[in-house]
């Protein structure tokens, strides 16, 4: 059975004239679905800031294994009850995965319970992206490292909590790293985050990239979901004498 | 120099009729107030829900090494606003120590960014708090475990991110166990909750509860508080040459 | 492609007579084959102790995907240069479940760095294993909790590193709790320790106790294998100018 | 109280002519032992490798708190039983600190339980350790960042299992990244591990290392150091009727 992958993409950068429109002139979540569809392994929908409930209904999220996040410069028009149904959803077990600028988005700042500041640069550094766990299923296929010929620089101090797994620091050529690539379990859901995408340079059309994002929704994808997040309360003893 | 901690309490079961009264007469914070002030450490004040501002302006904020907080059946009464400066202070360096139903507080949920739901049961347990990780400074001067004649239950799924570091697990004789004593950093602050202290057990006079909660609020002073979060953009790289 | 488990056993215990043979006559190790091969998602071998080389040579530990160890009171006999060898494929890759009293193998304790001591008791305590990691692959299908009508109790401080993930804490009827389903990521390998299993009872008959090995089995199964640990020099600088 | 620290040191290089006698004509150890001494705030003895025992003895490790260990070229001649006391003296809750090639040690893969490979070049890379946990008593007066103008290349993938906190990470000019300040706790033991200090440069001498060293040592002097590591069996269950 295939999985059920939403791709959100906030989808403003890329319809004004500019880098972005020229790199990804359909938006940068018709990139992640081309590539996703490619594999035959998912059934990939896409969502964007400007339809009707941002694209992710009641029904669409009822449908959606594993969600993707790309936003950069309009995090606070998300409607904060929308933010309020993937958080829900996220704790009884969809997967999601946050690109880039997304550590500033509404629903990864709720999910991570801090400021998810960081350090950036806009300077077309060179990147590389070393394996820091070279056993985990996100990187599979992947060699030591990516080489980016260019990315906006995100460094350190990076303020979210310890991930449950470090899957990839990255290294800029101008001085700085980054914890890239980033696992967290909240509640029955599996997070990953992952640096490297900003909207004027061609990181979607990397293979080594694109393989990490397939990776991280077959990871993602949950192995249990749960109807309501209510705990019962127990008003006898298990034990049975 | 001592350490400044702020005791908050929501102090409503305890000015009813009933057994929190008959325990607490002057509120669950003056018991922990007198403990933390009979080492001679702390600088010690308390603030309560129905005081203006929860009692938690920002001078008293700007005051505050570590906060303790108590509460169990109004937590949305809790102002918005105040939960949202208390977050500030909390990634700025203020430690927390949040005590038993406050595993569903505002503040709380907030920082960890799940449910914190969990299995309940008022039973007059026997519960058994067994130390998991005996170097830690939290466990200081306590045994294997700590005995509590009567205590609510608490059991797993407890919805919280995986710990930091896990002090103690909670054996109740009903047939439950909890993750009773959890350490959590998030930004400069660091955060322990602790299971123990339902309002109808005097669980604030054990002795080795309060030896807990002092240690606690001594790991939990700030080594380093910040004035801002906001990160720097960095126009220039860092590289010399 | 099926999974190459081996499930190797002490075999000593079933082979003398008393409580352990009349369980397992066949031995735990042929048990735990046997609902392995129910399955027909794996390719499982055996292997004991008083085999030549216990079993593990070259071409058994180059043919497993995953290694089951049951052992208890013979650890001593095994001979260091097998566990030598165990080790670096652990490093290299290969799965290991280890089971209850593994605890003190000699491939485990090499593997934690620690004692692996813990507290014990043997009197037909009554065991429930709850979850609390419920989304997590080693659960799949089971329920809150596992009930074990008789097990030995094994109680913390259960001297271990803090486990990549804690997926069972048990609770013993005696009073007692333990971390008792731990994994760890150790260089390529993924390691699971399970604590039930005293061969005075019949655990491994088990339908829950199996299905989570069965799941642990397919967890620890390795993404990518390598073939030498030596990191290479790097004699020239990685970066292109 | 004095924290008593013991610097262990190879002492080799620095009897040979060239780089490393010029830059620490006493060795290694003394200039280490120096601005340890310069704080007040320990009482410090040093030991090599060529003392006999190592200047190991029982009444040295009795007497030792924190023990610092530097080696590079003659890990094998450290004798196994001494490594085997130092072990057992850290699960006891001597704090150790390892510091650059000592990831090599026996000792420290004896406690890591991974090969503890990693990759290096010595080519005079310019490094920069970035703090990635600023709260952390270790980082206490350190900025965002320590500056080394040369230093020993050391890589990713760096074999050791996840620290239970992660303080630096270090950016080589070369193209690499390293997790180069991390913390491990093992039985009441804790251990740091710091990458600085390659014997051809004047790394000790660097006002921040020395800061993050003296932090160390008071981060690692134990809180309780236990007598024996055998965990007794209980023949009688705890609970009361």
């Amino acid at each position: 059975m295939k999985i059920k992958v939403t791709v959100w993409n906030e989808f403003r950068h890329e319809r004004e004239e500019g880098k972005p429109k020229e790199i990804y002139p359909e938006g940068i979540h018709m990139a992640i679905k081309a590539f996703l569809d490619s594999t035959g392994e998912f059934e990939v929908k896409t969502a964007t800031l400007d339809e009707p409930e941002h694209g992710l209904t009641d029904e669409v999220l009822d449908n959606t294994d594993v969600l993707i996040w790309w936003a950069h410069k309009a995090h606070n028009e998300v409607q904060d009850d929308v933010v309020e149904k993937v958080h829900k959803k996220v704790l009884k077990g969809m997967g999601l995965i946050v690109l880039h600028s997304g550590h500033h988005s509404k629903i990864f700042k709720k999910l991570m319970g801090t400021s998810c500041n960081l350090k950036w640069r806009e300077a077309n550094d060179n990147e590389r992206l070393w394996v820091t766990d070279p056993a985990h299923p996100i990187v599979e296929g992947i060699g030591e490292y990516i080489e980016l010929e260019n990315e906006e620089m995100y460094g350190e101090f990076f303020d979210i909590p310890a991930p449950d797994a470090l899957v990839f620091i990255g290294w800029f050529k101008g001085g700085e790293v980054f914890r890239s690539g980033c696992c967290f379990n909240r509640g029955y859901g599996r997070i990953f985050y992952f640096q490297p995408g900003h909207e004027t340079y061609p990181t979607y059309y990397n293979k080594d990239i694109q393989k990490v994002i397939i990776n991280a929704a077959k990871w993602a994808n949950p192995t249990k979901k749960i109807d309501r997040l209510i705990a019962p309360n127990i008003k006898e003893p298990l034990e049975k004498t």
